[in-house]
């Protein structure tokens, strides 16, 4: 069995030795033009020259929970795209979400103000009922993130476009602008995007979807830059509208030096770190699910396989 | 039935107006010397004159969950104090100790400075398993905060002197000083304190127990300001040992404007508000539990009765 290994933005060496030693009986290799065959293959954000040559793979494995880069390649027909599922993701997910939400739920970012000023002051405790949390997507990511915001009392709305339920969350479904979607955003406050990339979700944070947000909204996009139009966020936070952002995916990554998102007192930047592809997990992960189809399972026994129709 | 307030730091009037919404047979009242004798009383840190005068009491009622200022007090003989018991003070408590646990391991701190200077740089994610958080008190805030954290997947500690169970969570117990003890402070990194102030407790992190601590620990005290012995802390950060702290309680309050804590680089202060006293709720746990006694239940049965021998 031969594993090619072709991901743009990581030193490949600990990934070889770990899929090796978690495949003993696998040749691994990392890819360069003109290398032979493989059956599967570990990915992220391959050259269209990779799946040009590689043709004979059983399987391809994104390294990350959102496949839509891989997507827009031409890839050889009836290659199941495998993308991780968790391995350690949405606990990185539910911090960084929950830390967002309490930050500005208890306003700690006026405090640090007050204390760097010397300034001993209380503010009006806040009501949860006041502030309830959207989650868009209710996928591992998005369940993860919506159980652990409702252990925090915050009333929890969830929307999806096929039905979910997920316990301690209203659940809300159908199309973007469909009845249950527009109930959705009028019953939130905070907006929480954890959608994946598709020609239907692209552009779905706009100046229409954000204005029905309750007043005092607050976004928080950890999906994909392309999810959300800049100008229209930054026009809703200047009219007031909204009360601020908390972004950790842009358009163009690294977000760019002249960006306004940099220096927005109402925005705050991460550097696309809500939730890392953690190595050990993921090898674990792609490595036994290797080992399952190799083992004779069908590939529809795996979790984590891509619809390309849906994109997801 | 007349009960009589006596809360040193709030505004009376919303009080007096809910505690007789919810007993329209009481007669409620603001204390002043020379009031009359009253059945129940609700207080917060009121003056000596106070106890000395109320002498038919049949219960005082703190409007907070800790009772260290009260047991200052010489009290009248066989008057239950019963102190709030939960009453939405340990949902906050879990967002605190959260939102700083999740922002110290996962270095929002640093990334915000980056970002202030149009950094985007990334960090190596942390092992989860390298940051045990070790939770001393294991009462209903303790065993609540102790639970959110699990929930994060961090190795959780706890420690009580009477031995405790918490699902999720290795308990430890014993006598401050006894083995269970130090084997809880060994097995922590991150030390949260939600312990009640009594004469045991105080000073109760100090030089040695904090030494204790894995390398790099860092300290949270959201109990009591008398739990801290602060020199010792500044001498184990500046040392090395302690990575930080983030403090939200304090021997004087306010923070006197001279004390250190103010303007330490790795010292978080704020002004004593991660679980602050919820007025409504307190109102109605408050009047029910007046309810019960006029109803005939022993005092035994309600919650939140505190043993003036162990001080909680």
């Amino acid at each position: 069995m031969r594993i090619t290994y072709c991901c743009t933005d990581s030193r490949p060496q600990p990934w070889l030795e770990g899929l090796s030693r978690a495949l003993p009986d696998a040749t691994v290799e990392l890819w360069a033009p003109g290398a032979p065959q493989a059956d599967y293959a570990v990915v992220w954000a391959p050259p269209q020259q990779f799946f040009d040559e590689q043709v004979a793979l059983k399987a391809a494995f994104n390294t990350g929970a959102g496949v839509d880069a891989l997507l827009k390649l031409r890839l050889p027909e009836g290659v199941p795209i495998v993308r991780l599922d968790d391995a350690g993701m949405s606990v990185q997910m539910a911090e960084y979400v929950c830390h967002v939400v309490i930050r500005h739920f208890r306003e700690f970012d006026a405090y640090e103000a007050d204390v760097a000023e010397g300034r001993w002051s209380f503010r009006k405790p806040r009501l949860r009922s006041d502030w309830p949390v959207g989650v868009m997507g209710l996928g591992v990511l998005g369940e993860r993130v919506s159980r652990a915001l409702a252990q925090f009392e915050f009333p929890v709305k969830g929307w999806s476009r096929s039905p979910k339920a997920v316990e301690g969350v209203q659940c809300f479904s159908g199309d973007i602008g469909s009845a249950g979607f527009k109930e959705f955003l009028a019953a939130s406050r905070v907006l929480v995007c954890l959608l994946p990339l598709t020609p239907e979700t692209q552009n779905i944070l706009n100046r229409d979807t954000l204005a029905q947000l309750q007043p005092g909204g607050y976004v928080i996009n950890v999906a994909r830059g392309g999810h959300l139009v800049d100008e229209d966020l930054l026009a809703l936070i200047d009219s007031g509208h909204l009360a601020g952002a908390t972004l950790d995916v842009f358009r163009t990554e690294p977000l760019p030096a002249e960006h306004p998102f940099w220096s927005h007192p109402k925005v705050t930047v991460t550097p696309h770190t809500s939730a890392r592809t953690l190595r050990d997990e993921s090898i674990a992960q792609i490595a036994g699910k290797i080992r399952a189809l190799q083992n004779g399972a069908p590939i529809t026994a795996l979790a984590g396989v891509v619809d390309p129709q849906k994109g997801y």
